[in-house]
């Protein structure tokens, strides 16, 4: 039975894309044009993620801050590159009451000038350093086109910004959090992300160079998820962020942002989902098991549902009771559409066979099992096969997306018919880059360590420098 | 041994507490003036007060949400007492880039114009009710004066928005809220907060009415900490906020509201700290237990303070080794201002001689027990005493700076010899509560359900209404 609120994802990918989004209650639109009103389901699926990466950064010795929301126009302008990025996305404050303020202030839109602004004051000797300052928190970019958590004016980010006494700290600290976004989008969020350097025509505005990670959705589509950047000495130099070495040498300190942001609940919808709604890997999963109780007044289903929900919970699986006034139909559909990775169907007749039901969200499968084999093991398996499969299913179709382009030719071909992860070489000229942008907007992903294909950019037919991955994008 | 960059607490209570402030690295000014920084030691207090928090709101069945940031001039003019108590201290957005916007925008001071507009679109039927929606957000509010945590135009809060389907249920949670309040600050800020209702002078813009938790600072002045209030049917009227009730008739629905903020951590310091810096209660400290190994390269003290932290730490108490390159004397310092409520001293010639030493932050004592007596037990009990003990002697101040007044000559003498909480009688006109702000600003906090003292108003001798408990604020 195909969810009637959904538009079937092979018919309109993004009329499919925001009806989930609807149907599983993660977001919906309000009278502020392009921001969103993020509801609980959704925000759960947010905190869940708040909290695994947050303890995986503790863990890495970052602590957390808040600095202020607003950026004052002289402190932006220190650093040209970076206003001329974001010049056109800022939404400025300038008045109180009825009263202008002698200066705009931008909504922070990104918080690199904050921070130096703070570490300048703060960092006077090799000994106040690594800072590793991270924070949790909503910022603003003016979008023209916007689609909840995909591209949203303003959304919910981490962002991580540290100081380093050395270049090699500070890129390692650039690469270590490249490899922990990698981590969490395979382990946790079932997604074959790959990751690489970013071109110099897509790094991000001031950075000495950039690291992505890019995620495929099912479409075929890119979607950048998560960013590191190197800073090297450059905004130091522009925010006049310096200490004294061991050497006793007034030096400029080593600098790295990272962020990661509510767009990750976009791509779990466009990488998981299907017409039947959301699909969450149980481990991202706020609620991995329901159980839904069939038949009134059976003390024995009340019994065995009561116990064993407890059980999981007890043993840090996260299990509810639906037990509202609901047809038992509607709340195997609700459990659907939210995309809870387990649903226990018990009733009264089936304990008299001695039987209860398991449906998998992910296939959709109904197994029938003994009442003898439902265990906290036996769910607690489930829930990693599910897990594991969900991954398994995304990389095949995301090697099933992959191609190789050998000249423009191949690369035309591939980008009429089916996008994906196009793998092709390029001499390093941001003017091949550009006339690859010309078919349907393709860019450069980034730039991949392994060897080389033909040796011959895609583009020219020169020398090619760099294996890259290319691709349309959100 | 005086803290030299802490202004004693007696000579100027104000100079004090931003110096403990700066000296317990909780929050520093900003470019961005009246806007602080956050910093880890700050923030991490503020992380531990979220954690307490939403884990009992969602224990009651409280969900989180996001709603925008931003907040339509329009919007915000529906509710006309609202738009009226917010009006100057709202800052407005009114560009992107160099366009002008045709409609200005004001960043939330609060939300209640974007909850009830998105509660509008989305409840029908009682069966939608109730919505027990929360948030964690920053907000803004164009304050003249500002202090760290106490007063900062930007601050971060958690802001409960409820709707119901009957004033009954809708005023039990009002009073619920404010319960929760007042355990929070009782049970784990050790602060003995008085609760009640605010006068028609002094409740929130557009409430029918409000609670407040108040407290009284070291100085006897007091701090509104917490606001729970019930609007019944006056903003869903404002935004139109219908539901079709049991009757199948058309009802507006009935609402709450109840906030609490950063101002907790100003709290916490001007009820706790003293002259050596910041004084954490265990239940509410980020760091519960330092260990401080003296003497180097001794593998008797290595062995026994990682093996007792690993201990402390696998039992749920939050306890760190300090290994740093510091002199024993400077880490016993930074652990006093940083207000970490137990201090381990661990040295190889104690050991000899069988002993460790044990310092309360609380009470400054250093106490030499046996090394057989340094038990996970031992450390869990002193942090649960100096909790409790940190909550009478709180409370033992506010009943020294709690007094009773008969008459306007009593409330003059005691505003003018010592501030606190003072107990007197009131007739409910306005005008008498203008009166009495004319000394010193005294203000009422609180409507108490306490017998009536004399029976006639403290200002106008006339027949009292009200036990009201008055004071000077923050």
């Amino acid at each position: 039975m195909k969810n009637e609120s959904i538009t079937s994802r092979d018919v309109d990918f993004a009329k499919w894309y925001t009806d989930v989004v609807r149907a599983a209650k993660l977001a919906d639109y309000t009278s502020v044009k392009g921001c969103i009103a993020i509801e609980p389901n959704g925000y759960a699926i947010w905190e869940k993620i708040q909290s695994i990466m947050d303890k995986k950064f503790k863990e890495l010795g970052h602590v957390n801050v808040q600095m202020p929301l607003l950026i004052p126009e002289s402190l932006f302008n220190q650093e040209k590159e970076l206003i001329e990025g974001f010049a056109p996305e800022l939404v400025w404050v300038t008045e109180v009451g009825d009263k202008k303020f002698e200066e705009r202030y931008a909504i922070r839109s990104t918080s690199e000038t904050v921070f130096c602004d703070y570490y300048k004051k703060h960092i006077r000797s090799y000994k106040d350093l690594p800072k590793l300052y991270n924070q949790w928190c909503n910022v603003f970019r003016y979008e023209k086109e916007t689609r909840p958590f995909l591209r949203s004016r303003e959304f919910l980010w981490q962002e991580g910004h540290t100081v380093h006494a050395t270049a090699e700290e500070a890129e390692k600290e650039t690469k270590q959090m490249m490899d922990v976004y990698k981590w969490f989008n395979h382990e946790i969020l079932a997604i074959p992300s790959i990751t690489g350097k970013k071109t110099e025509k897509e790094k991000f505005a001031g950075a000495e160079y950039t690291l992505t990670n890019e995620d495929l959705m099912y479409n075929g589509v890119c979607l950048q998820d998560g960013t590191s950047h190197y800073f090297g000495q450059k905004f130091s130099k522009a925010y006049d962020v310096k200490f004294t070495n061991k050497d006793n040498k007034e030096e400029y300190a080593y600098y790295t942002t990272w962020g990661k942001t509510t767009r990750m609940i976009a791509a779990i919808i466009m990488v998981h989902a299907d017409d039947f709604g959301l699909v969450l890997p149980p481990r991202i999963a706020p609620k991995q098991v329901v159980i839904i109780p069939i038949g009134k007044d059976s003390s024995e289903v009340d019994e065995l549902v009561n116990k064993f929900n407890k059980e999981l919970n007890d043993n840090n699986i996260i299990s509810y009771i639906d037990n509202s006034e609901k047809s038992p139909g509607f709340k195997f559909a609700e459990a659907e559409v939210n995309g809870i990775p387990v649903r226990l169907e018990i009733g009264a007749r089936d304990l008299t066979n001695g039987t209860v039901t398991v449906a998998r969200r992910d296939t959709r499968e109904k197994i029938i099992i003994k009442k003898e084999e439902l265990t906290v093991e036996y769910i607690s398996n489930l829930l990693e096969t599910i897990q594991k499969d969900m991954y398994d299913k995304a990389l095949e179709r995301q090697n099933k997306l992959t191609f190789t382009a050998k000249n423009m030719e191949d690369m035309e071909n591939i980008l009429n018919t089916q996008p994906g992860f196009i793998h092709a070489d390029w001499c390093g000229d941001v003017e091949c880059e550009n006339k690859i942008k010309e078919i349907k907007g393709c860019k450069s992903r980034c730039i991949q360590d392994e060897p080389l294909i033909t040796g011959k950019c895609v583009c020219c037919g020169r020398e090619a420098k760099h294996h890259v991955i290319w691709g349309i994008q959100y």
